[in-house]
């Protein structure tokens, strides 16, 4: 693991494009900080390749205040919005930030400030908001997890004598958000609570998200684990090895559509084939309430297909490599995520706690939305 | 690509189970040579680490002609037939050798020698019997061709304006059989005819044929395809981009149960959720009579976890090197196969034309197998 320090909107933008980081609601959150740095450091721009890049945006006055350019600010969250397409928590967060510059163009809104709000004013602002963005995704996922935690403890009660099988795709960690993570909150509550648990973890090709993260939080909480191809779930299901399928995603729409890292489809008609349980875990700040059909209406990430032909990790020496699994011409295609259809899905397990996946469910946990407008097909 | 030379049975049995050759009918030819090999040159076993190996199996008479030790040469099929447990041409191509054998007990199968058979006659007619099951493979491969080809020519006509598109999951090529291979074999007469197509190429972890042997066969053969991920299928098919799925198989059952390489029945689940038409391409020598009950009948091959765990390619300088694609302590499971179920199967492409996935289907092509005996459950 790498700890890489962020100091600009164009690092910023960088570091979610090129997944150094990662997970819908961290990128959230990281995205919320960028627009943060833009306003304290003086930023026009988050593009690495702009002009305005390093720019200051505010220009100091008589009185030794910057005075506030607002558009520029507004401009930066745009910008931040373009890094990557699916996960919505992306444009959530940013429209977090740009209620909060919005506000600074109404004065009185800073009331401290007794006149037209200042560049520091709005940084602190930007800063407090995108704190707020970061605890309020460990409170949701602790939440998460408690509420999982009772589908875990269900499935335990019926088969005392052995482990709790889940299977899971991708990372939905600790590592995908600010704390605990999505899909592994109840598996990390439930070992805490000393319910025997076993996890399948799907490599997830192309990037080995699951092997390379997944593998890693799980290891490092004690947690029994298996690293699996693929391919693999679905045998497993077929042979009774797998009680509970859980895992995030990147955006859900208001009918319980839900758009997860490519491959996530396939297991859920596994799970529906063999009976088995598909839940999906989510703060609700990954539902996308102006979306009905995840399929047709939610963006799916077209990546290189280098990430598909180059294989990355660690050489014979344990130094960082990566091998050609192809002949040199062999082109390849990279779709990042599919949809899977609410039908497919068990339930949605939400900080509010869980509901079945469709409108219904979902508005009567978050009856606030019942309103928000849904674009049309 | 290596070319190994092979003239001990022992040889044959690591080449099998160590997977320097591999494809359901490949494997049956080579084994069926490997006895072949066993009379020709006396060895009493198959096994790399057998006291017996590279012992003489016949002795010298003195009239300078060897007597035949039968029970040895069948010892040696039992052996070969351990190498590999799913495919079961290994299995049926053993059995034809192990007549062969049996045969040469009776004398008056060996009109030529007017006596016990000599060692020499054996050998000749186990060679003879190995050819057979080659030049067999080739005619059957190529009809399974002529026949899948029907279902594109028929694809194209509905939408002449652009590529069939295909999808297929491992390598079920020429480099899985003695020529032409299974599932690719339509793809290539109908590439041959003039008939545009393009191919999704699984990647086919954890072992990556698809990448490896799949695209490489395509790209000598001049047709266009593209590397995918194992995950991606189910979303290409959920968006129209696939025509046809074709795989191979590695056992089928009398009623239509198919065991193929992992990950097979995720795609064919796919298929039948798009209602995209899929079909097992397949010589009847990799059609098991005695079984019905795919799932719970077909030994599903359980290869070492370390195959999950590293990653094989070409390194950065073009040199073959490995990749750790999880923490060292990682454990890994690996299934080689699963079972898709008949219900799937939109038919079955074999050497004597096409038929439904069930007993009906295949009894009608093949009457001969009305009579053999099945397995109980």
């Amino acid at each position: 693991m790498v700890t890489e320090h962020l100091e600009t909107p164009a690092q910023v933008f960088t570091a979610i494009r090129e997944m150094h980081t990662r997970g819908a609601p961290l990128i959230g959150a990281v995205a919320a900080y960028g627009v943060w740095l833009a306003a304290a450091n003086g930023y026009a721009s988050a593009f690495p390749d702009s002009h305005f890049s390093g720019e200051g945006l505010s220009s100091r006055s008589k009185t030794g205040e910057t005075a506030l350019d607002a558009a520029s600010l507004l401009n930066v969250c745009d910008e931040l919005d373009q890094a990557r397409p699916t996960a919505v928590n992306l444009a959530w967060a940013l429209e977090r930030q740009r209620r909060v510059i919005r506000a600074a163009l109404r004065p009185e809104q800073f009331a401290e400030t007794n006149g037209p709000a200042s560049a520091k004013a709005l940084a602190q602002a930007l800063l407090q908001e995108a704190n707020c963005i970061a605890d309020e995704d460990v409170a949701c996922c602790e939440a998460i997890g408690r509420h999982g935690l009772a589908l875990i403890r269900d499935l335990h009660n019926r088969h005392p004598d052995r482990p709790v099988q889940i299977l899971t795709h991708c990372n939905a960690g600790w590592l995908a958000t600010v704390d605990w993570g999505t899909a592994t909150s109840p598996m990390y509550q439930a070992h805490d609570a000393g319910i025997p648990i076993h996890v399948w973890v799907d490599e997830t090709r192309p990037r080995n998200q699951g092997a390379q993260l997944t593998a890693w939080e799980l290891g490092q909480h004690g947690i029994p684990h298996t690293l699996i191809a693929d391919n693999a779930g679905g045998h497993l299901m077929q042979h009774g090895q797998v009680d509970l399928v859980i895992v995030g995603t990147d955006r859900t729409t208001r009918s319980g559509d839900v758009a997860n890292k490519i491959g996530t489809y396939l297991k859920a008609l596994a799970a529906r084939d063999n009976g088995v349980p598909f839940y999906v875990a989510l703060p609700s700040s990954t539902i996308d309430w102006s979306l009905r059909d995840g399929l047709h209406g939610i963006p799916i990430e077209a990546r290189s297909g280098e990430e598909v032909r180059w294989v990355q990790g660690l050489d014979r020496a344990g130094l960082p490599g990566e091998v050609l699994i192809c002949p040199e011409a062999t082109p390849a295609g990279n779709p990042a995520f599919d949809v899977t259809p609410a039908r497919l899905v068990s339930g949605l397990i939400t900080e509010r706690g869980i509901c079945e996946a469709g409108e219904a469910g979902l508005l009567r946990l978050f009856p606030e939305h019942q309103g928000t407008a849904v674009q049309s097909a």
